[in-house]
């Protein structure tokens, strides 16, 4: 998707490169503090650095791209360039660690095709795991375990607590810096509202359905992927209201659709593209909306023995799989994305639209890069 | 010791309900927030405003009894005085984070002598506990106990946001906000490599001794405990870097003198009194410095066995009491209480001592007090 949401290649190769140096310098800071605290801790940041920076800085990319379309009607111009490079970056910290602290309550030891900071501090501790070997998930030692999901879980709060400094410490107007911290404030509780409605279905504390679903969507992944970046680029050139407001409409929808693209690539995409523990989403009973879907329908009684069994090997997967198609919930869900995105060129589209065009311009672009993707 | 590290009892008791008072304008506008996303969450807030509002508030103790020593002689007097209310009111919603964490990494159900938030969320879900009946901690249904620790776990990432929410937008000049910024930063850094080092000491992944034990005593809970609060105290007032730094060092000391008496009373001292689950340190295999020590003599080859059980019940607990004492490991770690209060007195004493007498009056008597406590 990177290079798919590039406006003039050349310049945004430039600011790709400015948020990877950024995020770089801040790991590098972070590793060289921690050597003070002796080699286990800074040996923690740098199996960390080496398990969650990359990506396509999706976040960073939809900042940057609607910063830059703002700039000819906003009232602060480019003033704040150099910062909103570093909210940039900030937003992925933010992201890094909701990463982590996701692996840790989902228990995943892989993620991205190779092991998440779970899986390495125990690759580390000569515990080889594989994520083709679902009966070697428990093989280790539990206090092993216990000491990696801990690492996994303090390693996210300082990530969290970075990014706050991120925020905070921007030289900035009082204005432009409170609209910021009120951004982040709302973010991060619409993204643990998410997380905290996503465990609580997958824990079986809440009634399934696919109103609950459609709001942990949007709570657990639109916010902080795409209204937060799109929404702290309007604050940065200093857009008037209602274009915050007609940004936030927009990115729910992208966002949602955007989730729900995730989900029918771990459920029905090919393994090597998506690069996730294969089936994981199946095996740890997650609710998506396919889920949801299929519950409501007859196909559903020959599902549910094996969704979440944490056994579950790749040959019951295809057979949800297939039932899962067969029952018209893949489709329900491509139908539910195709919604979505209508919803979002409705509105970029409108004639009162408060959005100047090339804001406009750039969403619509990175919308018919969404429908695109395949990873 | 609340009462007893007041100086003026009325103006003391006035600077508390303040604090109390922002401390539950803070819960009550966060419930308030939370109810726009359903029942369940705001349910979540509630039960947690329950669970874990109360306490001591030593932290702004310390805050405003440093604060209110230090105006005579700072160079900003009482102009902070509202700020110092509401950043002592966020040193506690720090405090609440790091025990909401705690017990999630420990599997704790109880703190203070009653349900703590993952016990509370289990007695709501119908799934009755009882601290005296360890056979009991493994009772209920594996996803409901995961619910509730990714709900504690997620409950201690909105306070740790949020009281970075408070010291950023607190209304201070930059030079003082970067200041009480930078000892947020360190604070949490200090905490969480503590807590990191404490995992990994009980998880047996690091090598136990004494070193690694006074390093995370000192990490963990002096750095938050007492650093953060007196240190917050001279960058309010407009303290010289000395006082600071001689704040930290006066700091260290006692917090590790106070985190030393806390495994004293945590191991040998009355049940009723401290209110913790009955001997957990022991149960859970804490390395703590009374550990550290039984580990270098003979005895430890009884002690050995029993320690780190999760079975252990109180006769086991009461034997291995026994040994502790016996082997020398209880009065050890009283020297070192003794020896670190020795040294925060010479500090507070020393002829050339960059402190005002108002402060060094403060920080004894709160000295003489936590020599007296029994909780």
């Amino acid at each position: 998707m990177t290079q798919l949401l590039m406006a003039s290649p050349d310049a945004d190769r430039l600011e790709e490169q400015h948020v990877r140096d950024e995020i770089q310098r801040y790991f590098v800071s972070r590793s060289q503090r921690a050597e003070k605290y002796g080699t286990e801790f800074s040996s923690l940041w740098e199996t960390a650095t080496r398990c969650v920076v990359g990506g396509k800085l999706l976040r960073p990319h939809l900042l940057l791209g609607a910063f830059n379309a703002l700039i000819p009607t906003g009232q602060h111009g480019r003033l704040f360039q150099t910062a909103a490079v570093r909210i940039a970056a900030a937003t992925e910290v933010l992201h890094y660690a909701f990463l982590l602290h996701d692996d840790v309550i989902d228990g995943d030891l892989f993620r991205r095709g190779r092991p998440n900071l779970i899986g390495a501090l125990l690759t580390e501790r000569g515990i080889q795991e594989s994520p083709d070997h679902v009966s070697q998930r428990v093989s280790h030692n539990d206090r092993d375990l216990h000491w990696a999901k801990s690492s996994g879980m303090l390693m996210g709060n300082l990530l969290l607590s970075d990014t706050h400094q991120m925020f905070a410490r921007e030289s900035l107007p009082s204005s432009v810096r409170s609209g910021l911290l009120n951004l982040l404030d709302h973010t991060i509780t619409e993204s643990i509202v998410g997380e905290h409605l996503d465990v609580a279905l997958g824990d079986g504390t809440s009634v399934p359905g696919l109103e609950p679903v459609l709001m942990m969507t949007r709570l657990k992944t639109a916010t902080y992927t795409f209204e937060m970046p799109l929404k702290a680029a309007a604050i940065l050139t200093g857009a008037p209201g209602e274009v915050e407001d007609a940004i936030s409409e927009v990115a729910r929808q992208l966002g949602s659709a955007f989730q729900f693209q995730d989900d029918l690539l771990s459920t029905f995409g090919e393994i090597a593209e998506h690069g996730k523990d294969a089936f994981s989403d199946l095996r740890e009973g997650k609710e998506t909306a396919i889920i949801a879907f299929a519950r409501t329908t007859d196909q559903w009684k020959k599902i549910e023995p094996h969704f979440g069994d944490p056994q579950l090997n790749a040959t019951g997967a295809m057979t949800i799989r297939k039932h899962l198609t067969d029952c018209g919930a893949e489709s329900f869900v491509r139908s539910l994305v195709a919604d979505q995105l209508h919803g979002a060129r409705s509105i970029l589209s409108a004639p009162d639209s408060p959005l100047p065009p090339e804001l406009v311009t750039f969403l619509m672009r990175t919308m018919n890069k969404l429908e695109e993707r395949s990873s």
